[in-house]
């Protein structure tokens, strides 16, 4: 498999994600790694012996976090963001990763790389790293959605699930305000309709917020809007617990050396809840592996973002494209 | 304060919730508590000598978790949350609590006991018991908001988390999924406008789901689909993750005995972020204060619960109509 890499963008760019870069291609020797940036820096950064399956693509600056993404995208097609799109588009590249302006990224993958066939909508397919893992799709791509984008996103989200888990059948729930059928708004009520009458998902109907992490589910599926503030939400709170539990054992009273035995145990808890485990988000629904970096990745996130396109594999959009040629467009649907 | 308390709603009816408001009688000699269910079982489990500040009101049946609330309360005026409302209604009570069915006391509140004046919707108001509790308006009264119902969301919440909190000001955020006000859906945007407008309300901007429980604002302003997933989102993933360091800290290679010495100082995080410690939400914008608590609502929720209703006082409703008295009605808004 070959995989575009941003080098330029992220809070970190490119130290860091040449780092990641490079600990991925020692872990993955069977694939490639182009990293997109100006030639001059990242040389300088790869050192005289980078490994034999990164190399590097001629790039022209980077659009920044607070740049208007469709603007930055038509006033310098040259940006390393809008170059690794393009390696995707021309068969270079089997995927893109970039830890830059999300914005700019997923206007990149719409506008260079295009849609599958059947997909109206991109949905972000995001990882929620409880004892469970579960995917959450849309995790912020399409913040207005219709009920057949939310269909698509269960398709999506239930092919790339099996891949990426490694499970012969994925679960799907439907984020609403109570398990009911007729519960929620218009959206999640007329969408829980055509999920369940789809042929092809194993749905498991409406999942609470209360349900993220306990395996209810392995997919989660909702609207763009919803899915961001339920994966903030968990984030947030996830560190806020870890931060009070940490806080109640360093209290007064306390046996430090208890406290101290036990820290280790904590880690390995705020390691697994760790966005950077999965690295990256996938944007479902173009024709090609288009992982969304966090913006403050690290090597490590870096890594194991790569590692995970690697695994989902080359052939990938074509098993999404294949999925969503089993459903009927909605009539008048001409958007 | 008189205080009706629905004594058959809820899961551990009627003992906990007698239990509960016999606490609180003890707790509070100031204040009055109406218990409402049939005379003959309450008494059975009050005993020969309750406190004096605590009577029974007789009530005919409960309205099941199950029941659909509009028409069981129509066909069981005498059910025990239709009695505690009426209470509020003829000016016997200032407030009711009720542990049942939650579609029966919003609709058993709306019916009988009215809204303010320049409440068009009401918003279930929830403390999130993190570090700096926050207060989230709408936790899901109203599915279907306008940006109106928003706005008038922030200025009861205002309002309330002031006496609540005890805050001189309180500090207003709108949850969205991008801190600029250009971000969100139509709902959000819209919404921001009118807010910022707001002459009465410290509004500090959009808030991010990570921002829940960091002290970011004090009152959360969001509509009922959205507030509703993101409280349980909060309350699964902190159970999720308190579960995980309860997991990794009785592995095998363990310090048995430091796990042991340490396990009070986790119960102590768990109980700050017990749902139980404020028993209940309050439903804002109607004629006499209302408290939703938890189906499972045991003693210390039911308890904390009516010290919440005693602390923000009588005079609540009147407060909240006065605030919203200062805003206009949007043209065209006739619902």
């Amino acid at each position: 498999m070959k995989i575009a890499v941003d080098a330029l963008g992220g809070d970190h760019a490119p130290h860091e994600i040449i780092a990641g870069t490079l600990e991925a291609a020692r872990t993955l020797p069977q694939d490639e790694f182009l990293l997109v940036g100006d030639r001059a820096s990242l040389e300088s950064v790869l050192g005289p012996e980078p490994p034999p399956n990164v190399s590097v693509r001629e790039a022209d600056g980077v659009i920044s976090m607070t740049e208007d993404p469709a603007a930055a995208l038509r006033a310098r097609p040259r940006s390393s963001v809008s170059v690794a799109a393009q390696t995707v588009r021309d068969g270079e590249a089997d995927a893109f990763f970039s830890a830059g302006n999300t914005g700019a990224t997923v206007a990149a993958a719409l506008l260079r790389v295009g849609r599958v066939k059947g997909c109206r909508r991109p949905g972000i397919a995001t990882v929620l790293p409880f004892t469970s893992p579960v995917l959450l799709v849309d995790a912020g791509a399409t913040v207005h959605c219709r009920p057949h984008d939310l269909l698509n996103f269960a398709i999506l989200g239930s092919v790339f699930a099996r891949k990426y888990f490694g499970l012969k059948d994925a679960r799907v729930g439907l984020i609403n305000v109570g398990e009911e059928p007729g519960k929620g708004n218009d959206l999640t009520k007329q969408s829980h309709q055509l999920l369940r009458e789809q042929a092809g998902i194993s749905f498991v109907g409406n999942v609470e917020g209360r349900d993220v992490g306990t395996g209810a589910a392995d997919v989660l599926v909702t609207d763009g809007f919803t899915g961001n503030v339920v994966l903030k939400t968990a984030e947030g709170v996830a560190r806020e617990v870890l931060q009070m539990v940490r806080t109640a054992m360093t209290g007064g009273a306390l046996d430090k050396l208890a406290a101290a035995r036990l820290r280790p145990r904590l880690v390995e808890v705020r390691d697994q809840v760790d966005p950077e485990n999965y690295g990256g988000s996938f944007l479902l629904g173009v024709r090609g592996s288009v992982v969304i970096g966090h913006g403050d990745s690290r090597a490590r996130g870096v890594r194991n973002a790569l590692i995970g396109i690697s695994k989902t594999g080359a052939g990938l959009p074509e098993e999404l494209e294949t999925a969503l040629s089993g459903v009927a467009t909605p009539v008048g649907d001409v958007n």
